[in-house]
């Protein structure tokens, strides 16, 4: 680990604790001199591998060890995987107590969240975007951008060895539901008065041309309302504020009502709305109760489950399990979301039991109901030329991503050396010289499995994953403590093995059996003896079934 | 279930066992009189709650019932959704022993398979497309189809109630790289004659327009090939003969030399080239050994591993752990296939390992190096219109596909009530009137798990699936057999559970101490003793870490 001693007041060194060479749990440092301020502090899904995780955030180790420098946590906006980590990191920072800087809307969902983990006293500072703030030798300049939440921002961070831009999560809607539109032209000014480093969103690289605006949806939505014969239910994400904004606007052209069902929904409804950022047209809102009372014709739903969550509202609909809604003959449910990567099977299986109970289901393969959040090929390129950063470092993406961005940019007209494919860690350091690569700081993934966050061992993985193939099979012994002899008939008992029968089972309490006698008469070394059994009966059931579970021998000494 | 008693020699019966409201394990079944076929015999690889389970087989329960009346098995083609279950199934038909019928390349990859379970000497008939093979009362003419395997047929099946199409799986490639398209004029002829029944692929029906032929692939082998500073290694599915024989094609023009790395690859290579369907330029196929030799300028890979499956030679390349091809700067990596629903995401870490270790890698997201080998919407309305069917059976497709398929025939003019959207084991009466559904006939999955067929419990899943998220715990505890008092400190050990420290389980020691002792002393009822353990032990468990455990008390009684 690099000591904070090598820093110098002209010396900046950026890296990121998360959100490069994956996407999500978002984190860049920023060092200068003595001050540190963090970027973003988001979480991960956990991928399949990780039976029984909960969620995924970044290893803070080092920022924990430099913490008497953190000045500041600025925030892009309030998405899961720019915001989600905070209950986790801030109680590691009790100490020092560190801000929050974000937008309005930002923080309001922040507070929520600091709220149930009972951490809403820590400060926090509202950023106006054009309003520079000082923190520390940093001057920190957030400008609008548009994406799939309003009041997101970017950060232009004006430092000693010259202006760092972050782009944050962006697409250049010049249509966006909010009327908010990304500030090209502050890019366009901070690009014609000289930028170091651009750290750029690199999410939908792979995707040429523009992003649609969201604004293309309202005339998918006037079809669906159009033709809907019954009940509109809408799922998306529980942030997606604008597409909220836009049911909204649509139902309320078509005479129909609105009702949000689903917790997380309801509070960032109920936030944007006290915030200023939802315009409900007059009387468009109602309380789910009071929908089920109207003709079908004039009810919608906006729902969670966009992503097939077992738990989530739409999934229960589909399984004929929710509460208040039941399926009727003549509803219409439009999927206004895309599956995020690993979630494909999960959201087939909703579409197909919605359609299985006589739902006209909607999604994007057949009709544009949902736009991207992100910018495509043209506009990187468009953003690259207005800023014309002398670095690169591609952020938010897999290194697929990266290096597609660093392809991009070479069109533009930016050398391949200047641009920076990171892994979470690796440091980027700049100065008046320039920038290099610089070592690597500590980084990595805390898993939170229930209330254990972090000290989860590989072990513990690799045995659930070897449980989830094959199950185990225990055998308790009982072996004289003298003779080392069988006391009575080993007793064997499984689970999750598939080949557990009486016969099979018979066959294997002979080789305990057999293998206790072959040791004895000698004294007993327990762990021997567990090991000879271990592998006796590995062997036996391999060839007997094929399958390998976990074999448990207890032997009980008497 | 219904009895064969019910069947009359002018009235036909046609259901699925596999692969309807499911994409794979396709087997369709036509009765007719005495005599039952099946179409296909395919597997289903297993969705990622199925833990531990290797393939999933159709429930044959009720072909084995009537087994006696059973002439054919009839296959479209030879992917593993149409062929993969015959080692399993026709052990169970060994009294009998249909003829297996298909054509020369699909009997090849065939008897592969039953070589390797001893049942090459099963009879088999080798179909000629547009020659008519008498089954019973039935005539069954195959016609060609183009499909992403060459050899491929559907099936008129001439019936006493009317003629029954199916399509198998195809699309309507003009050309098709093996220059044999889908017999068109044999669908418009049996059209223009009258088809009581067809049962069309509907896997692509979201898709508008025209899948592209197998051959626009070419333009985009061109670019790749002249672009690549230094070894070529393309993935693809091991049965897609068709692109090997297009990458072959390709490196012959480029002066390459061209390896097939992989067993099941090497094997379908040997069995088409054998057979007359790969033709080979002149020294064009080498062995991977001698391939190693020639400048990376000369060399083209054709290997396995467009899933990203964890065994398969592409992600051994891609974690530097192959025995023969270790990436070099320059090479580059062609994903000439798309990722199955499901397996996204260990693609995507394919082609991440892939980028990181320098690799230039080409998918579908960046050029067209892959075409779907099913047909798109305006081919299926196009076959619609030529067969004009009386009444039409979606196949080879989820409930969304099959009521999308419903859609697009109603586009065409068929009345939606003549569409039957099934689900397995749903089955469909035609006589002379017409056609309607009559109940339904055992149907199912069958897990394979090692040696183990069928018989897997839904026990043995949920707990494969309890123990994958949060492990289990076990205490060994001797009781006095007269006092029901503890003989020794309890023994707890766990694998999986994450929270397992010293400090908890010494107090999870003290909690079924006490809760022994709180039944002594009384005679010890083993049973009652457990429960009352494993209840006291998972409130405290679920209390100190949100985690639920599988608990298993062994009681000694001494």
């Amino acid at each position: 680990m690099l000591s904070s001693l090598m820093t110098s007041h002209d010396r900046v060194r950026v890296f990121a604790l998360g959100g490069v060479a994956e996407i999500g749990k978002n984190m860049l440092a920023v060092e200068c001199g003595e001050d540190l301020l963090l970027v973003d502090c988001g979480v991960r899904f956990p991928e399949e591998d990780l039976l029984g995780i909960d969620l995924v955030i970044p290893d803070i180790g080092h920022i924990i060890e430099n913490r008497a420098r953190l000045r500041a946590i600025l925030l892009t906006h309030g998405h899961e995987d720019h915001i989600g980590s905070l209950p986790y990191i801030l109680p590691q920072l009790e100490d020092v107590r560190p801000p929050i800087y974000g937008t309005r809307l930002t923080l309001g969902l922040v507070r929520t969240k600091l709220k149930e983990f009972k951490l809403e006293s820590w400060p926090q500072i509202e950023l106006q975007p054009g309003t520079r703030v000082i923190v520390g030798a940093l001057q920190i300049e957030p400008f609008r951008v548009a994406h799939s939440i309003p009041d997101g921002v970017g950060f232009a961070l004006h430092t000693p060895a010259g202006v760092i831009v972050h782009t944050g999560d962006f697409k250049l809607d010049q249509t966006p539901v909010d009327g908010r539109p990304t500030d090209v032209a502050k890019l366009a000014e901070l690009g014609h008065r000289g930028v170091l480093l651009l750290l750029c969103d690199c999410t939908r690289v792979e995707s040429p041309g523009y992003t649609p605006s969201e604004r293309s949806l309202y005339d998918s939505f006037d079809t669906v309302f159009a033709n809907a014969g019954g009940r509109l239910i809408f799922t998306t994400f529980a942030s997606n504020i604008s597409r909220i904004q836009q049911i909204l606007d649509t139902a309320y052209r078509f005479e129909r009502q609105v009702a949000v069902v689903g917790r997380s929904m309801e509070n960032n409804v109920a936030v944007a709305r006290e915030l200023g950022y939802l315009d409900v047209p007059e009387r468009t809102l109602v309380r789910p109760d009071d929908l089920g009372k109207l003709p079908s014709k004039q009810a919608v739903f906006i729902t969670t489950g966009s992503q097939g969550e077992p738990t989530s509202v739409l999934s229960r609909i589909a399984s004929n399990d929710h509460r208040l809604i039941r399926l009727q003959p003549g509803d219409t449910v439009v999927l206004s979301g895309t599956p995020v990567p690993g979630n494909e099977l999960a959201v087939d299986r909703t579409i197909n039991n919605l359609v299985r109970r006589g739902a006209e289901v909607i999604y994007n393969a057949l009709m544009p109901v949902h736009v991207s959040g992100h910018a495509a090929q043209e506009e990187l390129k468009l953003v690259l030329n207005l800023v014309r950063p002398r670095y690169l470092i591609p952020v938010h993406g897999e290194p697929r991503h990266q290096v597609r961005l660093r392809r991009v940019a070479q069109e533009v007209g930016l050398p391949p050396d200047h641009v920076f494919i990171l892994e979470n860690g690796d440091v980027v350091e700049m100065d008046a010289q320039g920038a290099r690569r610089a070592g690597a700081v500590a980084s990595g993934s805390v898993l939170v499995d229930g209330l254990m966050v972090g000290d989860i061992s590989s072990v513990v993985l690799r045995d659930r994953r070897h449980l989830s193939r094959d199950g185990f099979v225990l055998v308790s012994v009982a072996v004289d403590k003298h003779t080392g002899g069988p006391l009575a008939e080993p007793d064997i008992v499984s689970r999750g093995f598939v080949a557990a029968t009486d016969g099979l089972f018979a066959d294997a309490r002979r080789i305990v059996r057999e293998t206790i006698q072959a040791q004895a008469p000698v004294e007993v070394e327990t762990a021997f003896l567990s090991t000879k059994i271990r592998e006796a009966l590995a062997r036996f059931l391999y060839e007997q079934t094929r399958g390998r579970p976990m074999i448990l021998p207890i032997i009980t000494e008497v």
